[in-house]
């Protein structure tokens, strides 16, 4: 967990890595090898496997943390590590995305990591998320989500910073970014994410009202680009990668760049306030009893 | 009439109202309880009903201004101290707004206040449009719009202001920002409301044409959300408000303040120089000519 | 051929082009009469035929420029001189485009221009394709595209800069901006003008991937708002136009100005760097030879 130990320590790794973001040109990390070394002897990938094909050049990232591939800050900590490892390696082009577990491709930000712990805690966390957001829809690689199962809340977010959204059709899955049922908000980037999806009136009313798709609604409305039956939604993104490799690299890159960088300097030129104003929020006693009885709920479900 | 006086009257009510606006907090206007007592006291309440239900916290504001719900200097002055009335009693959640008057829900500003007027009429009669806006797009209330009828222009702007939208599923009834038709022009912010509802080519085409829409063109660029047999109307928003009231209240607000505040910002940052823009526009001889001849077709069509 | 070199000589006509564009108000140019005719004189029209109809009010430019209306220096001096007149001229209200070459409406950017020239020349060609852009996103006039062949690329922005679109409904068409299939990259105005016209999520997508979209594709997306046999598309433009020119003029005018306003001063505050940044990528030898490579493969489909 050294790695994880560095993310938190903003004196040393995690303060490089925030460098990292700053000195990317066209989203592509520069970053020296000896670091990256370290970095990769230090790889334990438990909670997501990757496999790359060099022959192919795209590589598959399969989370597999059960029971729901919630994303912990040790989540966080390893997909981070592996999408900027997959980066940094010229001859992978294309990442496919998808999850291990039965139903759920992610159940999104996990609250234990929001509850009951220190402001220091929350701090480290929150860096963390903006971290995966800022990796992910800045990547260079083709990235496609294999949405195959549930991707509620900053499952949503993961699957919306890919290139291409594949969703099972199993009408018992969900998609959206909820996050107003549990009495919270999400960050203004989120928003953004989800505006540049499928427009604003769309993230208005799903946004307010904490909206869950099934995936008949989420295509129609734009927040997925295609369903296919639940056993072909890998296959479909095998195939798929092929169509956006055929583009030139180059021209890819620079076309998604100029897309997606306004977005993304919104949040890199005010990523400490947004990191204040989450902290704030979390920490008042109002926000942390609606977490409270969100978990006894869910308890309860289980139970 | 004392409220509509206090409005015309820049430096008594009329600028308190404008400074409460800017002294709002994520849109809940703070006001002191003496002057809203006073204004309690003279408000009159003759072109719009308001009744609200403690134990639902839902009001619903009916307008009831023959022939056809125009938006003159009263009508909007009424209704910017209902809206704000309703805001601040905190145990009103939600408002529905609708019209009793048959085959119309609102047919817009009033054109009698924008014809052989004075500069300061004009004037006047320019903040209360704006702060009608203000108050319906920034409200902290979940709005709904029961449209039972036709709804041009203004009638549309008061509609696009809300959360959802219910339209009568009459082919007789239409809905649009139709301003071009009369020689005028929606002002940016009319604009802003409509592209954040339907997107920027819609807007574009609907402004430049002055497109008025029929239900079921409506419900396809998504200028309103639902369609119901007109008997239904009312029913319906009110079980739809219940969906919308069961989101927590803070979590709701800070997400719809976060969709809007850009669009508001442009507005409160830009007011007064929007009023000359609106005085010096509506003062051109060719504009008053042009209302003038347009005024003279409505009264033939109705001999 | 005269123009062609004003256009070329940017210390004298040029120069003026550039200026006229800046001292425009409200979209209408300002140009000195005498200037004007001396343009006239030389004009030669040989790549489009412009009809005008003082009875209607509106003008038909036909590309008829074998074999695919490539857009040249000459063909957008031309195009430029061309719409420069008819937008002075008062008693011009609308324009059509369409094309006179069987199968295409027009194949975009003349590839000949961007390869094996001077920076100069770039940077002459460059500035012609900004100059047609401004002076057809930003025109006073009603402008509708008559689509009756394919339109890539260039075509496709000649197209979406039109206030109405109308394709023939021929499977065999294509529509769309499939830069980076050539390995270049459509500039940021390309892109702007068609988010303003299909929004950014399907700009996004056809951007990267260098989508062609055939004609009911098209429509589905809103790139375009109509379609009708190849035979209909100029007698169902020219009644479309009647609808458009219904609308007071002044009215229209202002409204286009506020919603295409804001993207053409983009480009105005900043076309010498944006020139800069073309002629720049355009001298790569990585993109020289990829767009060798496409001029081959094109030269062995033909042989």
């Amino acid at each position: 967990m050294a790695l994880r130990a560095a993310l938190r320590n903003k004196s040393t790794l995690s303060g490089l890595l925030s460098q990292w973001s700053s000195c990317s040109s066209n989203g592509r990390v520069c970053v020296s090898p000896v670091l990256f070394a370290q970095r990769r002897n230090n790889s334990t990938s438990q909670k997501i496997k990757v496999d790359f094909d060099q022959s192919t050049g795209v590589a598959v990232m399969r989370f597999q943390s059960p029971p729901v591939n919630s994303l912990s800050l040790d989540f966080l900590t390893e997909l981070c590590i592996s999408v900027e490892k997959l980066e940094m390696d010229k001859s992978c082009r294309g990442v496919i995305i998808t999850s291990t577990q039965p139903k759920v491709f992610s159940a999104g930000l996990d609250i234990l990591e929001m509850y009951g712990k220190s402001p220091e805690h929350y701090r480290e966390f929150w860096r963390a998320v903006q971290e995966m957001w800022l990796k992910l829809y800045g990547s260079n690689m083709v990235t496609i989500a294999a949405i195959n199962g549930s991707s509620p809340a900053g499952g949503c977010l993961m699957s919306m910073t890919c290139d291409y959204r594949i969703m099972a059709d199993n009408p018992r899955y969900t998609i959206g970014l909820n996050e107003t049922l549990l009495g919270i908000v999400a960050p203004p980037w989120f928003k953004d994410t989800m505006s540049n999806t499928v427009g604003h009136r769309q993230t208005e009313m799903a946004l307010e009202l904490g909206l869950l798709y099934n995936p008949s609604e989420a295509l129609k409305i734009g927040l997925v680009d295609q369903l296919v039956p639940e056993d072909q939604v890998l296959t479909t993104a095998t195939q798929m990668m092929s169509k956006w490799l055929a583009i030139p690299d180059h021209a890819r890159h620079l076309t998604k760049s100029m897309m997606r960088k306004p977005t993304i300097d919104k949040l890199t030129s005010n990523r400490e306030a947004d990191i204040q104003h989450f902290v704030n929020f979390i920490s008042k006693d109002s926000i942390q009893k609606s977490l409270g009885m969100y978990m006894e709920m869910l308890k309860k479900r289980r139970g």
